[in-house]
């Protein structure tokens, strides 16, 4: 009998997690990653640390080699190998060997598409000048820190005010140069509410970083093949190092001529199985779309949590079994020098677009109780539903044990629980730890008062 | 009109929570505490960390005195008052005033019971002497430190290896004192599974702890009226300070003969509403019992987040409101030095005795991306309904950044979530803060695997 064969377009997060996944299920399928850079299983989110010297060799962030794939898994992961086609009608799939440059076809019975994201670029003038740099792949690190230590940038500037220009601006600041943000959005941190933002804002400029807000990038200049200023509508800012930090986009320009069906922002559209409208073609991490569980809408996320998740979906799925991922609701935290920053559910702006009645409120609070000497300073911001007290969302931002508690509140979200069942959670308390109330409750407490 | 009058026997956290909050919702009641100790609405949690010296005042541990009591919400809290009786049929109580030693009746239209716990002390030998305390008020943590000033004992004896045993180990290890724990059970911190217990025995020996398990006080020595030893049923150990680590019992030894039911431990038998079996009586805190949501049994604990809450429902529902109290699902940490310690739900044993069918793990993960220089070692072990999923108990031992994560446990306890469910909730992620599962996920998709 012949071999299921599982072809896997994408050798990080969400590829390796369903091949492996498959692998323990079905020893006979045959399985074949084909990766376009050089590394397979990384830890994308790891190049920060590895540019600001946390972290001292990039292998560190390799979680398995091909060779370790083959050897332990018996898959085959091929990396230097982009897909340039699919065809679903034949069940195969056009590759690029990028060493010799050759093509071939491979057939497939299974194809799971894990090509990530990239980060975004606009196509201004000089944008492929030398020192500007998106932070996506291992290779993208790799060739920022050989960058920095050729031309040793005294400044950086960063556009985008996010999680990756964030997290940039950390390492840069821990590398010893000075720090510029450029952002097209009226306050830095667009995933977090304008008041929450603007905590960041002045955190961000108590650590020396310059922020210029609504301000959009316009082009770069160049002056021997190396960047030489960004551009802006309103200034020209002199560097040799430029970040971007302008959001990610999915890697799937290579199935616009493909009958799979893509969703507006260009990511692959997947049921709660991880199955694309095509038979046998499955997709999973940066590259699908996913399910928000609070709007209940489709949603676009890049984190490697969700790329785990969906992978290990996707490979139970393909493997024969019945698993279905059901959503995320938009968790993410970002730590800056001393400063946490954690967020899930909609945002105030998101309520208003879906037409939620809705009240929030900000706290402060203590990380642990007052008179504890290590207790910081910590915010806690909450959306709930009017009338009904529904949570709708959570921000938090602080510093040293703030961050890790926007867990409780994505599971609140998850499950659909009022302001009321939070301050009734049987949370964990001692004075190194806590308030007697957490944040959290003293937050959905003084929020109560106002539905 | 006569105003209503509302009396409160305790003036910590559960009474004052209560009276607080009647003030607020009725302008008009009459509200009167009385207060055995000198103090009202403390933290006495926090006594470890003023015996430690990280508290540097007394003071620091006090929200609210009785003069701010008066001033800014019209509660008379009267301290040094200690009620000695109830007369349910007569709607009034016996009151003694420590200061003058007087006696006189006071009556109530409705009564809150918040007396709070105490350190049980077995009545062995010479158990009255100097330089044995337990820890359970401010006045005790108050006396503990003179005495240590004025004596300045090299070593301490623990009778008890649970929290309070612990963080008062932290407190004299910091204060440079040899502490020796004395623990009847066959393993420190019985409120964790042996296996998890052993762990934290190992830690407390890398600290210079020594742990004598398995052996029981049978009294104590007194020499010129200050304790000289404790005498176990194994060993005489040589000390002139013992910290009583018991456990709490409740206080309402003069509850005795009034109609007021009492479980078997003493503690004071509620509905949801905080209403004892007597109309207009009331209770809240370390003396009254409370509901196990996941044994759904009765249940005492003495915890500072409890006592706030049950006396934030008693208050509201004594002001005309209708809120109920849930219960517990038994959630509690400490720390301990370096080593974080948390808790939730059922332990095995718990399991065992309710006939429940279970399976359990253990894993070792790391608080942060393992190539994140902090990371530090946590174990998670978590308890499942065999066949279900449904999640049982879950138990963390780590270093910094490691307990707070038993809160998406004791959430997920709280609303019977199965161990998938733990897998799929849209946790943080970033290097700083965790793997990219969360550990409490990692133990999740060890366990489903076993079910």
């Amino acid at each position: 009998m012949k071999k299921t064969k599982l072809v896997v377009i994408g050798g990080d997060a969400a590829g390796m997690s369903a091949a492996s996944k498959v692998r323990r299920e079905q020893p006979d399928f045959e399985i074949i990653v084909f990766e376009k850079s050089e590394y397979t299983s990384y830890s994308a989110c790891g190049i920060p640390y590895f540019i600001s010297g946390k972290v001292e060799e990039l292998d560190e962030l390799i979680v398995r080699s091909p060779t370790q794939f083959i050897e332990k898994y018996n898959i085959q992961a091929k990396t230097l190998h982009e897909v340039l086609e699919v065809d679903t009608d034949q069940n195969r799939i056009l590759v690029c060997n990028r060493k010799d440059k050759t093509q071939f076809w491979e057939s497939y019975d299974a194809l799971l598409i894990a090509t990530g994201g990239k980060a975004f670029c606009p196509e201004v003038k000089n944008h492929t000048a030398n020192g500007i740099f998106g932070i996506q792949t291992l290779t993208s690190g790799s060739k920022v820190d050989t960058f920095l230590k050729k031309h040793q940038p005294k400044s950086a500037v960063i556009i985008g005010g996010g999680y990756i220009g964030l997290e940039m601006a950390e390492a840069l600041i821990l590398r010893g140069m000075k720090v510029t943000i450029v952002d097209r959005a009226p306050e830095v941190m667009s995933t977090l509410d304008p008041d929450m933002g603007k905590k960041v804002h002045e955190a961000l400029e108590n650590l020396g970083v310059e922020i210029f807000n609504s301000e959009s990038l316009d082009h770069f200049e160049e002056k021997d093949g190396l960047v030489s200023a960004v551009v802006t509508d309103k200034q020209t800012i002199k560097t040799n190092l430029v970040i971007l930090g302008m959001g990610t986009a999915p890697n799937t320009s290579f199935l616009i001529n493909s009958n799979i069906e893509l969703s507006e922002k260009k990511a692959i559209k997947v049921n709660d199985k991880q199955q694309t409208n095509v038979k046998n073609v499955w997709s999973a991490g940066d590259c699908a779309e996913t399910l928000h569980l609070v709007s209940n809408k489709p949603f676009y996320i890049a984190l490697g949590t969700v790329a785990n998740k969906t992978g290990l979906v996707a490979g139970t799925n393909i493997a024969g079994g019945d698993l279905k991922f059901p959503g995320v609701v938009a968790t993410a935290v970002c730590k800056i020098c001393v400063h946490e920053i954690a967020r899930t559910g909609l945002l105030e702006k998101e309520c208003v677009d879906l037409k939620i009645d809705f009240v929030s409120t900000i706290i402060k609070s203590k990380t642990r109780a007052h008179y504890y000497p290590e207790a910081k300073d910590i915010f806690v911001k909450l959306i709930a539903e009017k009338g009904t007290g529904k949570l709708l969302g959570g921000q938090i931002i602080g510093e040293e044990g703030a961050a890790k508690r926007i867990d409780v509140l994505a599971t609140a979200l998850t499950y659909k629980l009022t302001l009321q069942n939070i301050i009734d959670l049987d949370l964990s308390y001692a004075p190194p730890f806590s308030p007697v109330w957490d944040p959290v409750q003293t937050a959905a407490r003084k929020l109560i008062g106002m539905i």
